[in-house]
């Protein structure tokens, strides 16, 4: 077992925190995806609510502003029919001179079941996951420069959903890797989902220099990378890295790292694009291309909630047997 | 049909978005009356809900601020059992240079089954309206200086608890005009409901030049049109036009349009005093005016959310058949 | 019936605010924590919830910030199935001009149940109990240097979990005493429910130069004063007191008022540590001691739910009869 496992599994190997993708194992990442096509459905009924989660307490701790991500947490547990409470940390004891962990205990002792973290400095989920008590969960939403890892799973859903195997696939991952946690989380994903040509483009500065050793293709020409792939996945371009020396300028980084549809002839004809959003029109992505056929990335939002009801769902383990069961009906 | 029916109505003249009164039907106008007063039934129950929206979620997209309105739609959504997410549109990806439209995409994407908009700009929630997903309604919660039909539908519906019939009523509008999105959708309701003698009041700066196009008549003293009124409705004074040319003073405006007892007794006897609030005492009204029994202010704001569970319910088609068996049970 | 009385209870002798424990009955006070008691055990059942407050609608009323204070209050309505609305009073209403009155009555137009009420000038919650609607009751959440009684209750129900009765104990206070509405609301509780034996501690410029007619003996020594306690309360030191005049310095306080492991053993071996939180370590106690079997405060975190709870349903007169008869079941 890994270090990640260590911390993410239980003593039965069941998912505790879901903190990276890294080290998970292939059964797992298909069961979150498998468990997810289950909640998806939920959205097209007429009611979209299931009561699996009635009566648990989930606490967002949002140290990083992020409405996008955010409220999808917030729909996902609002659809499993648990308490949401969302904990402003601007105005918190954290505020009044309070430690983290004195914040995060008294949290736990108000019963709460569940953290959802983000967080600007790497490993703050994991550090978290350390000290929490043990019938809390804790789910990484993102922290600094490490990993997203529901992001990276609804990306997975998304791919899956478009595409029949993962072993046969070509995929790109354009842009900013560097300070990219979706990057990380997604790579870490794609290989163990059995993905062998994982290709990641972008400029030399901002390409870290050790990336080859997770086993994927480094490419600084668009062009070449994108020959033939099965789906490209956008990387959102950080407004203060262009505010920095690492890149030239926003119109000379579309000119070289930018998809337009010049470009995305280059892929295969059913490729798909891709991309976590916020989208910069322009700058990561021509707009004819963000809004055409080959543009999943509307697709990739409605998949969150699903990949997040499932993990929420999964490591507060209510998801023993059957979904069926535990369906709305009248009587709850 | 109108261009603003074409909008609002879907093919088979159902609301599906509300925007503004202008233009709808008298026949809509009642159906919305007479719902409302199914719903204002329920706030009086021991259990304050039913489960008409049970399983849809409202967004509250408030680009301008307005705890008052945001709360009556909010409690309105709770009480139809509908889940809601508040988007903070300052922290928002609205402010990582996303687009608008970007915006509402990624929200439908998240299943989501109506947006509540309040901007600052006209025309606003008829933008957004006409860029939704199929499956989306949109209330118009006050667009700049354009409508603010929740607002005028509860001053229909306070009136109407009232007065016993529109046709017969004379109703006085005091303040500034030009710049009340509530005079505005109060005006299209009112003539719609068949009310004959409108009249607006108030300081030829603050009083728009086509307004008789509108079917009402033009006052600038106030004891000349407050003669024999059954209806008053005082405006709030935004304290931003005070500070600007537009009027001379606030005691100067309170002399020449403020409604004192005095001046109330040039109205019929039982003539009713509205605002939308808040209101800003010994400026647009006298303190004692505005807690008289003539005074029906608290009542607008019990009103209003009864109206805004009748518009949710409306536009969102969950109003076939009568309310009755859609009542809160012990089952549910 | 003390003028406090008057205004918390009905003509029945029920509660119907909660302001203050001045001058509520022993049996009162043994009521509110027999209650609590009951509702302890929900927070270890599976679904942690039950119907008591269904259908009503709750309104926290924060003029000052509490992050802490807010969420108990939040979870302790959600559990109870309620309805909670936050009202941001920074960007509402009054903030555009509108009396605190006016506020209020708007919001009780809405049919709201209750508002909990912070506010950093005494005498608030008071007020504003005496001016709501006979169905609305007040809950004090914190007002000024005044009273925080929920805060009391969970001390109280803290420290009944740990001792057998409140007759024989021993209790210190320490720390600011003047500025403290814990320490007062936590005087009266103690000595209504018989402790005989009250101590309070701090600097003469933090002493109320009245304190003794509260049945407290009065230390400015620490070490005198823990001589053989049953249980230790410890104030939080406010940073704004340190910038003032009132303390030297913070390490000059701790040397003098700071709880440490040394003079933690002054007391009697079984004494239990408690703060209302949030603590500042190495300012009023040591690290070791907060960490330590005999601190409870991470329980009294706990207990303030079960304490708002019950606080919550008996105001609202839904807690005749048993709680048994309330509970969750398949059919709520």
């Amino acid at each position: 077992m890994t270090g990640n496992n260590h911390i993410q599994l239980d003593s039965n190997g069941r998912l505790k925190h879901f903190l990276t993708t890294e080290g998970l194992s292939r059964q797992l990442l298909v069961e979150i995806l498998d468990n997810a096509e289950s909640f998806a459905g939920v959205a097209h009924r007429a009611v979209k609510k299931v009561p699996l989660l009635r009566g648990k307490t989930i606490v967002n701790l949002f140290f990083e502003p992020s409405t996008r991500t955010s409220t999808t947490f917030d729909l996902a547990a609002n659809r499993l029919s648990a308490d949401v409470v969302n904990v402003n940390l601007a105005t918190s004891s954290t505020s009044k001179g309070e430690s983290l962990l004195d914040t995060l205990h008294t949290l736990e002792a108000m019963h709460t079941d569940m953290f959802v973290v983000r967080h600007s400095s790497s490993g703050a989920a994991h550090f978290i996951a350390g000290h929490v008590a043990p019938h809390v969960s804790v789910i990484n939403a993102g922290d600094g420069q490490h990993a997203h890892p529901t992001q990276a799973m609804l990306d997975m859903f998304t791919i899956r959903r478009h595409k029949r195997s993962f072993e046969t696939l070509t995929v790109a991952i354009v842009g900013d890797i560097m300070h990219s946690r979706v990057a990380r989380s997604d790579i870490h994903a794609l290989k163990t989902l059995g993905v062998n040509d994982v290709r990641v483009v972008g400029p030399k500065t901002l390409m870290p220099a050790d990336i080859e050793s997770l086993g994927v293709r480094v490419f600084d020409n668009l062009d070449n990378a994108l020959q033939q792939v099965d789906v490209i996945i956008m990387l959102r371009l950080q407004k203060e890295r262009m505010l920095s020396a690492s890149i030239p300028s926003e119109s000379e980084y579309f000119r070289r790292y930018g998809l337009t549809q010049t470009r995305l002839r280059l892929a295969k004809p059913d490729a798909i694009v891709m991309h976590p959003g916020p989208i910069n029109r322009g700058i990561e992505i021509e707009s004819s291309v963000a809004d055409s056929n080959q543009s999943v990335i509307l697709q990739q939002v409605s998949h969150g909630i699903a990949i997040r009801m499932a993990v929420m769902a999964m490591t507060l383990g209510s998801l023993s047997g059957s979904l069926a069961k535990n369906d709305e009906n009248p009587d709850n």
